[in-house]
């Protein structure tokens, strides 16, 4: 039995909490937060540091920069901590406890339900016994563990963000543009979702396909035309340049 | 009962086919294409204009630049014939014969299976008959069929551009980001299909995260030292300019 406490409470912990509170193999002992919530369920809430009880596993879920400083401040030692994070190294953890990382591959809002099972959760850990613990941790709700070291996790990361965040403000420039015509995004939702299905089958160069990849000037030319001048247009060229270049030499 | 005959048989018209050579008020009377294909069932198939048999309507689908001369080059007038552009405008078409666009929203690849009643079908005409006409093929398949002009058209099929094409290449750069580490994209995925489908609830701006979105410095700083100078790196600066400009005064 893996006994686990939560350091913070936002939005990867809380789904953390809600993947791991009922796993056959993990107990959540205490939630810690900052802010004075109601307790969650049995489950213990403390704004208190020093009530932190014992446990196998502290989870520390919060914003990357405050990392450091809060795992310096934790009342004990030689206690395996890890954090959350996909940009931050293991060692900005305090080297007064084990350190380690359990990195959930996925984008959390807060109340939107998930299919926890199918999350790739990639661990690292500064012994074989503490990677051991974070792999049965991680398996009670994720069929995909991998191990992936910091050098390799902040790259995979950064990889994220181009298909996670960029992809989310694409939608956001598609929205405004629609919104200019009273249209709205709902007429785009079945493309987004069928663009993102694809690739589950496809490789992305197969998948690809519009005026860039068709080297389609005219039409190119009359986007250019209907964007005004500004970031959207300076955009659209900066991709169509990059597919052209990426496919053009195949034509 | 609709007589329809497909003109050219590339990605559109063969999903159109598919959407609707067994919908209930349509009959696919015969499908053209340049390129000697065995018939489709029972359909007869041709590669001669000559040989084109009368029909309520004529769809085609080929290039936006071929559509002009191959409207000119059809052996009959005052038929209706349409073409399934986004980009094109309805004018491309030969004046000789009543004119449309039936233009369905969404991304085709070859054999690629989709859910055909979900896809938004925009359709114009020349007239309220012809545009009932329209209405009535496209039902056949589709549950949101819009009236939309040619000129409402294109801005819409440019948003489109926006998050199919470019987000596919986005999806691509992550691909190749990956293969430096010897990871595949298939770690992704998950998050890639949860991006889209976060959206189907939430608006793109409060499903917007990540380091741009937190204006968090570090984690910015250092993904552009691992991105090699170049275009992903280009690419990574100005999204993250576009979404801190689109937040920066909301933090």
């Amino acid at each position: 039995m893996v006994q686990l406490v939560f350091l913070g409470f936002g939005n990867v912990n809380y789904h953390l909490y809600n993947a791991l509170y009922n796993a056959g193999n993990v107990t959540v002992k205490q939630i810690y937060s900052r802010y004075n919530k109601a307790a969650f369920g049995s489950i213990p809430f403390t704004t208190d540091l020093s009530k932190l009880e014992e446990a196998d596993v502290y989870i520390i879920g919060i914003p990357d920069d405050a990392i450091t400083s809060f795992s310096e401040a934790l009342p004990f030692k030689d206690r395996l901590v890890v954090h959350t994070s996909g940009a931050a190294g293991m060692e900005v953890l305090s080297e007064k406890n084990r350190r380690g990382v359990l990195y959930p591959l996925q984008t959390f809002s807060a109340k939107t339900p998930l299919a926890y099972e199918t999350i790739p959760v990639c661990i690292e850990a500064g012994s074989a016994e503490d990677l051991r613990l974070l792999r049965t941790l991680a398996g009670a709700f994720s069929s995909k563990v991998v191990e992936i070291p910091s050098e390799i996790r902040a790259r995979l990361h950064l990889a994220a963000v181009f298909v996670n965040n960029f992809v989310n403000h694409l939608y956001h420039i598609s929205e405004t543009l629609l919104a200019a015509d009273d249209l709205d995004l709902s007429l785009l939702k079945p493309l987004i979702e069928e663009t993102a299905r694809k690739i589950q089958t496809l490789s992305p160069a197969e998948a690809q396909t519009g005026p860039a990849r068709r080297n389609d000037l005219k039409t190119i030319e009359k986007h250019l035309h209907l964007l005004k001048e500004g970031p959207n247009r300076a955009l659209y060229a900066r991709f169509t340049e990059a597919i052209q270049n990426t496919y053009g030499k195949k034509l």
